[in-house]
């Protein structure tokens, strides 16, 4: 849509557009940014980034879709629109963030975005077939229900995200439960925006892929304590107990009790990403006879706790039944990924003391791209 | 939490930041904006917004808080941190918005925002007890579901929010259904994000003060088709019988099919705000037999519409049966809306034409601060 100056705030203009929005159109003259289009997505798979910054000195994108950290310089244009042509890129779903004058600033031009615990990030969709499993299809859709409950653990108003899977609402079925944990940073919210697993779940149920299962997506960032710095071990520790105890105190009894669930190890399946990736090996190392099913992405014993696993999970690596117990154990990781390190010393680790698993290692990094990847790969081996 | 360069990116890290937002740090020293906190509500109600944004000429806040579309200035400090005191503000939920050297830009601090069809605006709360009817409490809480259908009408999958009430899914109760409706520039979200639904309809079902009820949230953004300039009115009066299409052929028969609903005029309401009031009167004066709880927010026919009104909706208005229909038609707007001449001359064909309707005029705009205070005196009118 353009606008003319002297067609705003008529009161045909109510119809359209937000109050504030349009409070703060009238108070200016139209600018180029009126007619820009950010991200702008170009056939040959570039995508043009933009925005109208006539008074800044210097702008920068950094995103997933880059292979390193080190962000993009915007270029300036004569109308002050700032922009990059970046890619061609894979078709796939990218989160990005401009940084203008070193203010971190989310595309003024694209309100699709991903929610973390402090922070957000813009989303940006390229199309093309290989996105079809991750695509929002005309396919059956289960559902994605913000669930609130009481946790008696942290004394608190919790939420959840719930996927229940297409006819659920009509039927009388119990179904197998997978629990699904995001990484640090992030919200039970991410792994339904720029994760995208209800669509992932949709497509696979709908190919006759994945069995249709409830997925359950919990907040994993714990409550932190007041603090100067950043926290210590003995905090980490702190707050992977805390995880654990908020997952089988409150989590799971408020699932199992109020959605027609298969309660058991046969039907329980757990994996998370990073934060969600430790907290995953943390509760199958202290719980093994919960979950038959369990999937560590992008992860492996961070910090501190690298050096005690032998010793604090002794009980459960020792155990010769821990395999049979397992019907899958699935590792992956990005051959670039930051945290590699950390995942081969908890392959090592696992070998130690034989524990089963598949490994697989995939190109790219610590990245969503991967994750969704993973979903898709993983949820297809559950339940079978 | 506050971080110091030399601990940045060691493995510890991964567990707490999104791999991006650690990229970032990574590239820099710290500076104010490490221990910024925005918005800073203070203990007498005043709230300090607050944005590190040390190359900026000028940085502006606008917001709901204000009671003109004027935004604020803030000032800038010597360590490049602008800040602008604001209130004190009565107790409530509010939205705002940064503009930087004229970029829109969401407060760096606060990840909570809202979203619309073309823009974010983050969210703030002011906490004291006037807000009592809209907090998240440790009450029974009902189900806010993200619902994707496929829709005929508009050739896509659409998406719409269901709110289901505590104890909907362990019971075989059939609900009454309210259709809710949202403003222009939101979409289907805005109800339960800055519309704060859910929580208030959980506080007023625990509280014994509105039955319990099955909220449907549907899009009302219809897609635009390309063009230059302002809808005209004709692509105004496409639009609002392209979302009376979708409503009638769509939604309705997909929840009405999909949940357990009582499906008759008796135990069926709808209401809308803005836009959605504007949609509102249009499918209630041309499906009268639809639904007997009718709710008008800060609205009215907007224009071309409204010299159209008494010509189109002639047979419905001339209807002697038509009062007998409604066991409630509200209308509510604040006394300083923008909207109110459409309103006044919406009510003045209504009283030419004997229709009955209760009419309330608050304080305030054309805001969220009035729409929520709407839906909890509304709402407990309704299938009684």
């Amino acid at each position: 849509m353009r606008f003319s100056k002297q067609l705003l705030c008529t009161a045909v203009c109510t119809v359209f557009m937000a109050p504030l929005a349009m409070a703060q159109m009238a108070q200016r003259t139209p600018t180029p940014n009126d007619t820009l289009k950010s991200p702008n997505v170009l056939a040959d798979k570039r995508v043009l980034i933009q925005i109208y910054a006539p008074k800044a000195s210097e702008v920068t994108v950094g995103g997933d879709f880059l292979s390193n950290p080190q962000p993009l310089s915007l270029k300036k244009n004569e109308q002050g629109v700032w922009s990059v042509l970046i890619g061609p890129l894979k078709p796939d779903y990218y989160s990005y963030t401009l940084m203008v004058d070193g203010v971190r600033t989310m595309d003024p031009k694209n309100p699709v975005i991903k929610q973390g615990i402090s922070s957000l990030e813009n989303m940006m969709a390229v199309p093309g077939p290989e996105t079809a499993f991750e695509d929002n299809k005309a396919v059956p859709h289960g559902e994605v229900r913000e669930v609130w409950y009481s946790s008696n653990t942290l004394n608190m108003m919790r939420r959840m995200h719930v996927y229940t899977p297409p006819g659920y609402e009509k039927g009388n079925t119990k179904y197998p439960i997978f629990y699904l944990l995001h990484g640090g940073g992030d919200d039970d919210s991410g792994w339904n925006t720029i994760g995208r697993a209800g669509f992932i779940l949709d497509n696979l149920i709908a190919a006759g892929k994945a069995k249709p299962m409830i997925v359950v997506m919990p907040n994993g960032s714990m409550p932190l304590p007041p603090m100067n710095g950043m926290p210590n071990a003995q905090m980490m520790n702190q707050l992977r107990d805390l995880f654990s105890s908020e997952l089988l105190k409150e989590v799971m009894p408020y699932v199992e009790k109020n959605y027609r669930t298969l309660p058991n190890a046969e039907n329980r399946a757990i994996a998370g990403l990073s934060m969600g990736g430790f907290q995953t090996l943390d509760v199958t190392l202290t719980h093994p006879e919960l979950f038959n099913y369990v999937g560590v992405f992008s992860s492996g014993f961070f910090g501190a706790t690298a050096d005690e696993a032998d010793t604090k999970y002794a009980k459960v690596l020792n155990d010769p039944n821990f395999n049979k117990g397992k019907k899958l154990f699935w590792v992956s990781i990005g051959k670039d990924d930051f945290v590699m390190d950390a995942n081969k010393k908890t392959l090592a680790l696992l070998d130690k003391h034989n524990i089963k698993y598949q490994y697989k290692e995939s190109s790219g990094g610590h990245t969503w791209i991967n994750w969704r990847q993973y979903l898709n790969e993983y949820t297809p081996m559950l339940f079978k």
